[in-house]
């Protein structure tokens, strides 16, 4: 049960934006421009990724399953991947360059001055861009503020990891902004 | 000097964000209706003195002085008494409620599953509401956020800590919408 009356029994960080719509809509926003937008190198599914891994970081079973099913969708591979993912990056199939971009986003996690600057010269070295080392901080960053929303006030979470991964085609469809609570 | 090339000089927060004013508008939409939306029954000094808080045990030097030179402006008292609530908030005047609330700031500072039921129902029976709780969790987890977005790119910050002071009455009128990468 939530640490505080949300007068609604959705799950996750669905619950507390029902209840503070004011506040829910520039968090959906950011999550919209950083994570969905086409404008931008880094692709969907490498984004997703980077949010899923500061979750599962920053232990947060709603995020990562939510993130983590929309990852499995835009890269098109299966739930096993994705752990892989989350519990040793290094030993996967992902780039190079995502592999030093999510260094960074768990230096992030940390704190801000964990942040080294042979960590960026290094995915610069793989090819990554200022905006995609802008983008991967703040993609970062940014989950540890949704995660902390999300268990900092006790959400409930659906526990069945399928459950997530057979919602994530339509939400995908949909993205952050299309929220019954805007209508 | 900041890790990317933000193709400006602005300190702190405000480089990355005008290098990005896609992800800045609603990085300042959130902090307008957190921390400075009148519909509240925190006051404006209140949440500033919070969102300090939490800069403050982020080791965030400038968010830490932007949002503290606000709380000293907005509660009217010197800099000395913002860093003791800083260093150590229970040994100060604050009120026991507020002293309850940058209890669960620091929970939530620390990790979103750090929040104990018992910090909250000490906070409700200090006369906390549900919503003071709610935006007490946000505005902690925005500012875990914030402040991995200012050290996690380097940006560089003013060090004389009066110029922060001296911005703050005037700062605090324009609010956080009044940008010039706005108009």
């Amino acid at each position: 049960m939530a640490h505080i009356d949300l007068g609604n029994d959705l799950p996750g960080i669905r619950g507390p934006m029902a209840y503070r719509p004011e506040t829910a809509r520039p968090l959906n926003e950011l999550a919209e421009v950083l994570l969905r937008d086409d404008n931008n190198t880094l692709t969907r599914g490498e984004r997703e990724l980077i949010g899923t891994y500061v979750s599962s970081l920053n232990d947060c079973f709603f995020c990562q399953n939510v993130h983590g099913a929309f990852a499995q969708y835009y890269l098109a591979c299966d739930m096993p991947y994705i752990d892989a993912v989350k519990s040793d990056p290094l030993s996967t199939t992902i780039s190079d360059k995502l592999k030093a971009l999510l260094g960074i986003a768990a230096s992030v996690q940390k704190g801000g001055r964990q942040v080294r600057p042979e960590q960026i010269e290094a995915a610069r070295a793989l090819g990554a861009t200022d905006r995609e080392i802008h983008d991967t901080v703040l993609i970062a960053a940014a989950f540890c503020m949704y995660n902390r929303y999300v268990d900092g006030l006790a959400t409930w979470a659906p526990q069945d990891r399928q459950f997530y991964v057979d919602r994530a085609p339509t939400r995908a469809a949909e993205g952050y902004l299309d929220y019954d609570l805007y209508k």
